[in-house]
């Protein structure tokens, strides 16, 4: 996977975490903040907690910082392993770790989950310390700039007095982006994958549809739902729908097709799952609401549907104008929910707007959550930019 | 929007059923059969009811017949207006009139609501005779293939004795197909639009979302309902996601793009519909499910996930071996539900089994639903391909 280590053929007994090129056994920390924090809708809470993961070592000069944002459903625990028993690592365990593009050797990574979220963060289903029972709709409107001002308060924190980059796909690369537009001499380097300015009117549709599936179950019952029960039907309705945006007609043809379950006889006639495609679906949809919070489903998509650069600045110009980093855009063929127009789009307004900026439209199928998988050419590309000091030369086709 | 007819200017005071073009006041029929009909799955009931409606005038040798096919959601309502007072007229009243491209001054259009449906024909919403209540799921699975068996019944009760074209886009494109190949010395001509040979993991994946947002809604009650109730929640989700897949994300950002409702603040916080589209898709949610019958949804969309023609005939070619009917398929550039590509296969494996086949592929960008809107590229093809004896020339780009 990379060039310069050296890679032990794996064995069946060598333990997957101890893997080359893995930062091994990692363990979240919580960064509790005491203070009332005022949210962008001017709700205040007083205090808040974000769970975080770091890999690396904080380099003297404490500006050796790579800060990671995760998307929707997505969380801190972005490398290595939490347990030898995990059956799957950190979700971007491919891209980060000694060696790879995102170089442990070199960089102390940082990863918290978001404001609003529901793995460690403080977020509605946190304990209102008002009530003592969870926030529920209780807890204030998160907005991405929300995300982003929590995230620079836990980086004040560690002492960090640079990002050498802060690197994010979907929502993740909002973060991103927004992190260069508001701290502008803080960072030096943005990476925004499979992203947008603001969502079309289709994505906003979707996240809908997902919250009414939510918010119409009558186990949400207005928010206000014990912490291990609640809407399950409703999320697990939006998990399904919503996964089907994130990959691709061609990605879902290859890998199902019209092929039936083992168990389903060729012409059953059953409102049971009898294509395969339907089995995996229910799954994907059942595994979720085994980690997620529907209120905080509710929050973050909220957030999502909120973001617009050009609303908030004026114009997306007029956004990006004071931002120092330099900025790699990359967007993917096959991406139809921040398709590549989109990404195009403003690493265009980047430039219009004098700034370093690059793009490489990555061809794939895989459609939007092509920035998660397995991807040599991605992985040259943010190596690349990690390590030179000069952008790249603006190219439509790398 | 025709050449050969002269078009009064329209007046406030002329009632819209008058207008000309139109065949005027229209009343649904029932074709009652009354021996017991065989479905594909094997399952049998002693009769079925088809409600249906007609447009011109049979012919004395009862061959100037067009039958015309619905989509999923649709009915036999086609053209013209039930009462002066319908806010609406027939969904396809566009392309069905007096001088229009179906022109009823010389065919005699059929159209019937499918059996499965809930708009008068017998489905699972129709009383069961042995129980005296709803069937329920104990209707049997209907099929592409049982929608057009019984549609034939109806054709040799009204005497046709052949049809110049049958009609219909989506799901109505497969019965076209269908009665083209299970019937081929009855018809003359098939017109299929925006449809496909057999739908993608994708299209059975939404399918498979809006039957569980159905099925989990715990009003559906294993199917078993009072008649105006139901899972209007899981109904109204599933429809809400459907449309989205109907329409496409340029005209989505065309019609609303990211504009508030009037009643939202701007910068509001809120989880009630803020954008306009979120109103819409709630519109159209609440809409559906006050004229449709949940159990139907799940039917039908099964007969649409079964729908493969490859797999019943063994090969495509071989499905469309016997067929004697001149075909024009009709795909749209921005359908993503039933993309141009799988419109296109259709043609090239008719013209593969030697059969005349044309293919037009318009360039719209209101997706799925483009074949429900109107267009004069669309009606002079249908024009020109129900007059001339001859097919069209095959031709990628009309």
């Amino acid at each position: 996977m990379t060039d310069d280590i050296e890679v032990e053929p794996a064995t069946q007994t060598s333990p997957r975490h101890l893997a080359p090129g893995d930062v091994g056994l990692v363990t979240p920390r919580d960064f509790v903040y005491s203070q009332p924090f005022t949210f962008k809708s001017g709700q205040v809470i007083p205090g808040f907690t974000l769970r975080y993961e770091t890999y690396g070592t904080l380099s003297a000069t404490r500006d050796n910082v790579v800060l990671i944002c995760h998307a929707l459903s997505g969380d801190h625990h972005c490398a290595g392993w939490h347990s030898p028993d995990d059956r799957k690592p950190g979700w971007w365990n491919n891209l980060i770790g000694p060696g790879k593009a995102v170089d442990t050797g070199r960089f102390f990574v940082v990863c918290a989950n978001v404001l609003g979220g529901c793995q460690g963060s403080t977020g509605p289903s946190s304990t209102n310390p008002e009530t003592g029972r969870p926030y529920g709709v209780m807890f204030p409107f998160v907005t991405i700039r929300d995300m982003v001002r929590s995230q620079k308060l836990l980086l004040d924190h560690l002492g960090v007095v640079e990002l050498q980059a802060v690197i994010g796909g979907s929502m993740g690369g909002m973060l991103a982006l927004l992190f260069g537009i508001e701290y502008p001499r803080f960072v030096r380097r943005v990476v925004a994958m499979a992203t947008t300015a603001r969502e079309s009117a289709q994505a906003i549709a979707f996240n809908e549809v997902g919250r009414q599936a939510i918010m119409q179950d009558p186990a949400w019952n207005h928010g206000d739902y014990p912490r291990d029960s609640g809407p399950r039907v409703g999320l697990a309705i939006a998990r399904m729908m919503a996964h089907i945006t994130y990959v691709s007609d061609a990605s879902m043809d290859r890998k199902f097709g019209r092929r039936k379950k083992n168990s389903a006889h060729a012409d059953a006639y059953t409102f049971e799952p009898q294509f395969e495609v339907e089995g995996y679906l229910r799954y994907q949809g059942q595994s979720f609401i085994n980690r997620f919070d529907a209120n905080s489903y509710l929050y973050i998509t909220r957030a999502l549907d909120q973001f617009d650069l050009a609303h908030a600045y004026g114009s997306l110009e007029g956004a990006f104008s004071h931002v120092e980093a330099d900025t790699l855009v990359v967007g993917f063929t096959s991406d139809w929910l921040f398709p590549p127009e989109q990404n195009r789009a403003l690493t265009l307004a980047l430039l219009r707007a004098g700034k370093r900026a690059s793009y490489a439209e990555l061809a794939t199928d895989l459609g939007h959550d092509s920035f998660l998988l397995e991807s040599d050419e991605l992985y040259t590309l943010i190596r690349g930019f990690l390590e030179r000091d000069q952008p790249y030369v603006f190219d439509y086709s790398i």
